[in-house]
């Protein structure tokens, strides 16, 4: 689990603090910086300001420690900002990220009239009316298989920009006046649920027509999705692993080792 | 409003990004940076760290500008972390500090087994059990008039140790599994709440006598105390002034002009 608002994102980049770097330190600081060092794998990528409830990395440890001590451990020398919450000694054969079967992701959207200090770092900022009837309509045409290039970031690298969507839910939460957006797919690409997400609360607000998620998926063009909302907003809640989940059990197409 | 973690506290000191300064900074600038400069007066300090949802302030502006425009100009330049909720234009002999009748603080505890990143700025931390009925029977202490030199720092510079507590309540905040205090009082010293927080989870948790607040009046004497509560978890909720609340309309004794 990690606040990502300190960190410039997962992945280790020279002289940025960023998740994978603090990690790997800690852990090789654990086993007595060992040569060579020791490698953290994680599930994928999250950007600057994207938070985590519950990232996945493993790791090839020199020596066996009971998880429970290992876990104590590593919270104790890591920075208040990142939290262990579990350690599992696995089959030398799993991988973190390749053997990913899928992934939820959540976007807090903050409906208040005017931008709160508190929630800067945490939420996006939607202050215009919404319709949920209308947002639930359209999420009804994010679930499925589709190609999903028109909301995708120019510097996203893949070889195919389709991608399923198995759930795609949106509730407000009264007490926090915010929409709750959940997604979980078998994989998002760069800044796709960002953008989903501006799409969504465009069509939420009347300015974009109900269903024009569909025309966006004939059009395949990043420039008509416009907007991207605030990294603050979104997190990693859960990645799935092959078999976790029976209705979903792996990647179609299965993903090359 | 602000959110206090990357604030040195409310007060001016120099080269240290405080409240005063940053908001004094904007002030000037939106009045051209006149000489002499514009200062501004509180209601009062808040630690590094604390958190105010409704701090209030006055200042002598040398033109007229209507105070929605105000409000929106200030909020436009100042940090994401402080936002100007409402201005309003006062008497000239109205004065944010002296004329202030009393204060309301809250302080949210989380009582997750494991810490979490997500509220490292924003609450106290408590991980062992605690019983309700105890602590809402030592919140009953609290409430009156009384000799709180058990509960202050040894920094206070302060004519009397004699403050009144009008409200003191606690409840469970189930969604964020949080202890939620509230004490609305004439006044109250340096870390006086934090100071209360601390002796009231210890007797939620048994380690101190349900009634050990009516003793450490008697004992007037800070060390017993013990625990001071981290300032992440302190809010200043409202600030009352005279005539507000006609219940308890002025400070007694009443302040000198």
């Amino acid at each position: 689990m990690y606040d990502g608002t300190n960190f410039a994102g997962f992945q280790r980049q020279p002289d940025r603090r960023t998740v994978e770097s603090v990690l790997t330190q800690v852990i090789n600081k654990m086993a007595k910086n060992p040569d060579p060092k020791i490698l953290v794998y994680g599930s994928g990528r999250t950007d600057a300001g994207v938070h985590a409830l519950a990232q996945v990395v493993h790791f090839d440890f020199p020596f066996t420690i009971p998880e429970e001590s290992m876990r104590k451990g590593l919270n104790s020398m890591l920075p208040m900002d990142m939290e262990i919450r579990r350690v599992e000694i696995v089959p030398a054969t799993f991988h973190a990220r390749y053997d990913v079967s899928g992934k939820r992701y959540l976007y807090r959207m903050d409906m208040g009239e005017f931008r709160n200090p508190f929630k800067r770092n945490y939420t996006g900022h939607w202050k215009f009316p919404v319709d949920l009837d209308k947002i639930n309509q359209a999420l009804g045409d994010l679930v499925g298989e589709h190609d999903f290039t028109s909301f995708v970031a120019s510097g996203a690298q893949t070889r195919t920009f389709v991608r399923t969507i198995y759930e795609a839910t949106c509730h407000i939460d009264e007490a926090n006046h915010e929409l709750v957006f959940e997604f979980y797919g078998n994989g998002f690409m760069y800044n796709q649920v960002r953008i989903m997400v501006g799409v969504l609360v465009e069509i939420g607000s009347g300015t974009r027509p109900v269903h024009d998620i569909l025309r966006l998926y004939q059009v395949k063009d990043r420039k008509q999705a416009r907007r991207t909302v605030p990294a603050a907003g979104l997190y990693l809640k859960h990645v799935y692993y092959q078999g976790e989940d029976p209705e979903h059990p792996t990647k179609l197409p299965q993903r090359q080792r």
